[in-house]
Parts: C-alpha cells; sequence; structure tokens
C-alpha cells in the first residue's frame, strides 16, 4: 500500500471518541477507525452532491473489495480526531478513497484507503452511476 | 424487571470474551453483552428446532421492542462466558427471553430479558409462525 | 422501567446514523443505540461543566449497573437523530440518567436509562466526586 | 499486500456469524471481519502455548501497525465460518501473521494480514518475549 497523499477535493468530518471503541489498551481499537473511513466516505459523497443513501436508493451498492490502515499513533476517548477523505482512482465499476486521520494537532493518527466496486441489488458488478462519475471528475 | 429466574429449557451457549469486546475500564464494554443476548437467543431457536435464519426465510422478522440488563460482576479479555437463554412468556404477537450471563465458576455476570414482536417483512406485527408457537408450547 | 420524562437540564447531542450501525434487518440494530447514550452521557457531563475524562483523571469511574431501553420507532442509515440526555436522580454513590432519541421530525425512536455507581481505581464503590454532586444539584 | 499463502502451523478456529455482525446490505459488514482476525491470532499464540492474555501479564502489549484485507466473498447471518491464521514472518520487535476466511465449503471469503509490535506497558517498542520467539521459531 503506497502511502496516501492528499489530492484534489477533500472532506474533512470531524468526530469524537466514543468511550464504546476504546479497548483494555486503553486507546482505539484498531478495527474501530474502519467504519470512521467509512464516515469520511459517505461525507465525502454528499459533499460532492450524490450522498450514498440516494446511490442506494437508485439500485446501486457500493462493495468493499480491498482495505488497508497504517496505525501511527493511537486516538483516545473523547479525543476530537478529523477524518480526511479524498479520491485517489475512479474507473469505470469502482473507485478507490483514501483516508488520514490526524487529531486536532494536526498529528497523523490513521492513514489508509478502500477500494469498492459498484453493484446493483442482486449483486452484479456494474458501471457507477453516470451522475456519480461526472461529479468524481470535476473533484479529481 | 423482576430478576429473570431460569425456566422451562434452557440453552447453555460458551463464548470467550475477543479483546474486541473490552473498553479501556479493561473490562467487556456494557453495550457488547447485548449481542451475547442475541446469540443465547439464536441458540435457543435453533436447539429448539426452529433456527431464526429459517423463520426470516419463512418471511418473518423478530423486532426488539424492550430491552434490560443488570451488570453484577464483569468480564474480561479471554474469559469463557455462558449465556443461559429461556423462553419466559410466549404470547401470540411475541416473547420475551430472558438471559443469564454466568462465568466458569458459575457466578453471575449479567442478567436481562428482551421482549419481542413478530412481524412480515412489510414491518407489520403478525402472529408467530405456528411451528415456533408449538415447539415453544412443549418447551414452557 | 418507569417511561422516562425529561426534566431539568437537558443534554441534546445530534448524530448521524452510520452504515456500520445498521443491521441486516435494514434498520439500526437494537444493541447500537446503547453507545449513543453513553455519547449522550459523557456530552450531558461536558455540558454541565465536569467532562467524564477529567473524572477519570481524578481516579474515579461510572460502572454501569442497570440498563433499559424501549424502543418504538427504527432509526436508519443516514438518519440525523438526536439524543437528549438528562438526570434522573442522584444519589451519594451513584446515579441515573435517562435518554430520548428522536428523530428531526421530533418523533420518538428509542427511550431508556442507565443507573451507575461511582468506584475508585481499585474497583471500590464511592462517593461521587464532590464537585460533580455540586454541579449536578443545580441543574435538576 | 501479497495474497496470503497458508505455512507452518495453522490455527482454525469456527465461529458462526452474529446478526449484530451484519449491516444493511445483508452482509457481514466489512469492519467486522477485523476481530475475527483477532480471534484467529488469539488463537493460535494459546494454540502454540503462549495465551496473549499470559503474554499481556508478563508485561508486553501487541500494537497493531498495520492491516491489510482483500473481500472475496460475503459472510452471511449464521454462517458458520473457519478463521484459519498463521506467521507469516517474525522479527525481533515484531511480527506479521496472515489470515484467511473460509466457509464450509471452503470457499475463500475475505483473506488479510495485520503486523504488530511488541511494546511494555510504557508503550516502548521492546523485543518479543524470549519464550514467545522460541514457540513461534518452532512452528514457522
Amino acid at each position: 500500500m503506497p502511502h496516501p497523499k492528499p489530492k484534489g477535493r477533500i472532506n474533512e468530518t470531524t468526530l469524537r471518541v466514543r468511550y464504546a471503541e476504546t479497548d483494555a489498551m486503553g486507546i482505539v481499537h484498531h478495527s474501530r477507525y474502519i467504519p470512521w473511513f467509512e464516515v469520511g466516505r459517505v461525507n465525502f459523497l454528499r459533499e460532492i452532491g450524490l450522498p450514498y443513501k440516494q446511490i442506494e436508493e437508485m439500485g446501486f451498492l457500493f462493495v468493499i473489495t480491498e482495505l488497508g490502515a497504517r496505525y501511527h499513533n493511537p486516538a483516545r476517548f473523547d479525543d476530537a480526531v478529523i477524518i480526511r477523505t479524498w479520491l485517489e482512482k475512479v474507473h469505470s465499476r469502482g473507485m478507490r478513497l483514501d483516508y488520514q486521520i490526524i487529531d486536532e494537532a494536526g498529528e497523523t493518527l490513521v492513514t489508509g484507503f478502500t477500494k469498492l466496486i459498484c453493484t446493483n441489488r442482486q449483486g452484479q458488478p456494474t458501471r457507477l452511476p453516470a451522475d456519480l462519475v461526472r461529479l468524481l471528475t470535476n473533484e479529481s
């Protein structure tokens, strides 16, 4: 996994670490950052103008095919963290989004990426909705 | 919530505490016992002969309407815990299941209950499947 | 569980439902509202002036002893929900907080309560920090 | 991420998919496989003779530094899945474990890896416990 380098439009979403997201080591459990990537992804799509909820209503689903994460520094309970999300690559049937989670001081906590493909409701891979491709192309 | 008292058939399911289920207090997070109740519920139904998966395939859904839990002693990472599940009450459109989670020494960790109603796929309350009522009646 | 009736200072926290919080029924899994209660609790304490993080740093822990929830209407992916949190009761070594989760139209989704006791780092029940009692007394 | 190829001792852990692990797509949420990797890791260590709980009691912590996962086929509620875990690489201060999650028919659902480093209780990187290195060396 090449280290993510922010580019194009970057969505920034701030959230506060929940107690339920910590583990017995006193830090955020490594699996708990993955839903934060998803929060970033959903807000990125909302920001460019096509909320994921709307994409689902149009009959498309986004299925994650690959995931990577590097853990640089831990987040802790009640920390405010910022999820930075941007489009790394788009192709006809899918895309890769990259993430950088930073703390309030700007220090990098976690970086990562997800690759996803677009399917119809029957689970068959299909082209990304044309509206989305247009919006993504404007942003990158 | 009256304290659960085991009766009738009791399903016993053993599971081991996952690290991901602990929190920064070094114990299992209180919300994490709730999916264990569900594991007990699913295994109770399997044991009496009608797996929940099959109930869903028949077009029924079980929707939780009320939940209660009392926390007596904490579970910790890697503990083996036993979930004891039994039917407290059944009525035409729903039922109440009760739970007792104990450790290997038999000490009570958590007790609780869930009330659920049966709906069809459109979310409308409906009678419990007749097969299930028959099986439950035999057990209680 | 008597139905919660809001009183005194009410903290309102808005959050958006994450995809990871839904289940195969297409709605938020019933266990997933419990960490939201916790988010409300943490923000209630912050709002009255004594963040839970600070309470922990002072050497106190809050341990949940009882939990109740009633499910009225389901939340769904991407819904904005409001968690309303207030103090129901405070006593020397613990308190009960009540919760009402509503949607943007004001409809009640879930109500509930948690009872907690205060312990020291060794897990022994102890009096609530005096500063907290003073702040809570002003609010109720 | 090179595709994991099982080698040396392989721990096989079977678990059944919980309803709480599914999402609104009707399949297991992609973040939910990550705690399963951890379950495999914990059981791998137990099987070779040094449970992770004991490692923690000796004053060592394992901190995840990198994670990768590829999603081949989805798991669904109530499926029995097998987590296959093996040591890919060990070095003085850490190791990489690889995972393959298969269904009962032997079909691959998810593959992945985690890299971890060993720290002391103060969070400083340190050598793996000598006992562990000896046990790992025998296995690989």
